[in-house]
């Protein structure tokens, strides 16, 4: 079995990267280890920035994305009592974000790839890469794919970065003293925007999915699990960081999933390796704060598509031995500020009276000043 | 003996107190522990922000400021081998800073309240607070002065602050690992504007006092004194640090001042207690990296003369009542520019792979988006 560009990962990257080669007349396999249900079923990011709906929708798989998702055009920040919203259209006008969750990507790009044809392998065993100096190569459940170049979209847990010998990448990381309950409800999002709550008692932020699903994520200890939460002291902590200004009132439903995510920073460079690129989590982990994960992925298959369009369209390689560090300046660009929102919105065991006034006076700065609400949004909407 | 306001410290926030009181017509007596040739000579804080000057040439003191000062339209900020300068006057039109020695400054504030026969009092000796709650009076040397009102203008390391109760401060600190080197030489200024020289081996800053004065500051260990650096070490020292772009020669000459200085943020709350109101370093300390310690003491004193102004004119104490609160607005957002400034410029020994590479994404994000450029230089303007 044979094809251009083998794909390891039926996430949004390896979807959309598959996609966006077959629009070049390229070929290529994805292998996914999990079952499509499980993949399209998966709650993770869905917050769009610009750049990432054009994308989409250039590519021909936007049209459900423009109807459902919901244009964003500001995020409120709760503080000390009061709601600051941050006005995207007046601070960067014509830029905006879209929350539409990132399984509905993923099912429009899989319902894309099997329209035309595409090969997508689902509940694929025991994928393994070879040949990354000179004949690529991927094995799966006894069989293989010879391959000229291997993408590994298979997330931070994949196997695609550990098949790069020992010693070839740099990797620099951060972890955060604390984690995400992530819940997901049944139930009419509570404001039309993203509210992040900020309080002594910790960061909560109110998103959404559909009309009809809320998202919900609250900071909790970095040792707890899913059964130190339940339903009913979900709410009332919600509550409690969320309802802080008058005339709101949190609306509750059945909870459908929680989810208890670490929080960690992660680069890993280069994203390359022989034939072997790496886009998305792969290569790159952010905090959830500043909702860069998923939009930094796409940027990587942008960018990886015209790098291999240009290989085999010319034969030059001069773009793919420039993939990564094409890819890096947005990368750290995306790692400073989400560590910047994770540390500006977080509470610390460890903070000092100090370090809490500080940071009261980052919030009343961002909050108040022109270029410093400017910083935030410009980065927000990517 | 008695007075209206009774001024400990002959600093650039005492004199300039005494001063803007004195044409209100409220009478003052400044006292000083050091001697009038001591503090006209110690060279200290040298940026003044645009409302620093205005005040002093309302004030009727800024002749020789406005004939020697040197204004600055940007600073530049170098590292990985390049010069980024941040243009003011392109991101804030109007708005500059300028360049006038703090000992200039108290030199004309002595000369102006000696021609008006305002009472200083150099060298005296034993100064202590009393009767703060209702009837505060000042003694030195074995004399009494009445006051109806005392402000404390004579440092961080003065009577003041702690001639206030136990228990009525609540006090916000954090010390830096590291400290500066500052160096005074009679040379020409080798640069026009500000250089801050960040390397893995350290901050550097040139600066200038005067036409014929150069400034320059050295990031050093906190343990060190000055006989760790000897003048050649000195040089060698700031241009590895310094002549790190093409075209930069440092001018080097006779050194004539050395001191190591510690960097401290410290806050303390409230900025009063009874009739003694403290004003500039005797409440709050910002490491030197923003030039924000004179601009904040000159900012006090220019809230605490509108106060006494109203207390002395009305009978209303509404005004000085409020005066910590008006003031620690200002106060938080200048520690919170300060200590940022710090960590973005500074290398820390305990900074691990992951946090030199955040600093350098952010140096260059602060360098090339424009917003990030403006909250730099917004709060380095004031």
């Amino acid at each position: 079995m044979r094809t251009q560009v083998g794909i390891i990962g039926a996430g949004p990257a390896g979807l959309l990267l598959s996609h966006l080669l077959h629009l070049r007349g390229i070929s290529s396999v994805v292998l996914e280890r999990r079952s499509r249900a499980y993949v399209e079923q998966r709650v993770r990011a869905g917050v769009l920035e610009q750049g990432t709906v054009d994308t989409l929708v250039a590519a021909g798989v936007g049209a459900r994305l423009l109807r459902e998702g919901m244009p964003h055009g500001g995020v409120e920040i709760r503080y000390g009592g009061a709601a600051h919203r941050l006005d995207f259209a007046d601070l960067l006008p014509g830029r905006r974000v879209t929350v539409y969750g990132q399984q509905e990507i993923v099912k429009d790009l899989i319902a894309a790839r099997l329209a035309a044809g595409g090969d997508l392998r689902f509940e694929v065993e025991d994928v393994a890469v070879h040949g990354l100096e000179d004949r690529p190569y991927l094995t799966f459940g006894g069989r293989r794919l010879d391959c000229e170049v291997i993408a590994g979209c298979d997330g931070f847990h994949g196997v695609s970065r550990p098949s790069i010998p020992a010693g070839v990448l740099t990797v620099f990381e951060r972890d955060y003293p604390f984690a995400w309950l992530g819940v997901l409800a049944e139930v009419a999002p509570s404001a039309e925007e993203l509210v992040y709550g900020l309080s002594e008692r910790g960061f909560a932020l109110h998103s959404m999915r559909t009309p009809a699903l809320s998202r919900f994520y609250l900071q909790v200890a970095a040792g707890d699990r899913i059964e130190d939460w339940p339903d009913e002291r979900v709410w009332k902590e919600l509550r409690l960081r969320l309802e802080t200004v008058p005339g709101f009132t949190l609306r509750t439903g059945p909870v459908i999933e929680k989810i208890v995510t670490s929080l960690r920073s992660f680069v890993a460079e280069p994203m390359q390796y022989g034939r072997l690129y790496l886009a998305g989590d792969a290569a790159h982990i952010v905090p959830p704060t500043g909702a860069k994960g998923l939009n930094l992925a796409v940027a990587d298959v942008r960018v990886l598509t015209e790098a291999l369009a240009r290989f085999f369209g010319t034969g030059s390689a001069e773009l793919l031995d420039g993939y990564s560090a094409a890819c890096l300046e947005r990368v750290w660009r995306a790692q400073h500020f989400s560590w910047w929102m994770t540390t500006l919105t977080h509470e610390l065991d460890t903070d000092g009276a100090y370090e809490r006034r500080l940071r009261r006076a980052e919030l009343d700065y961002v909050t108040s000043s022109r270029a410093g609400a400017t910083v935030l949004a410009e980065n927000y909407v990517g």
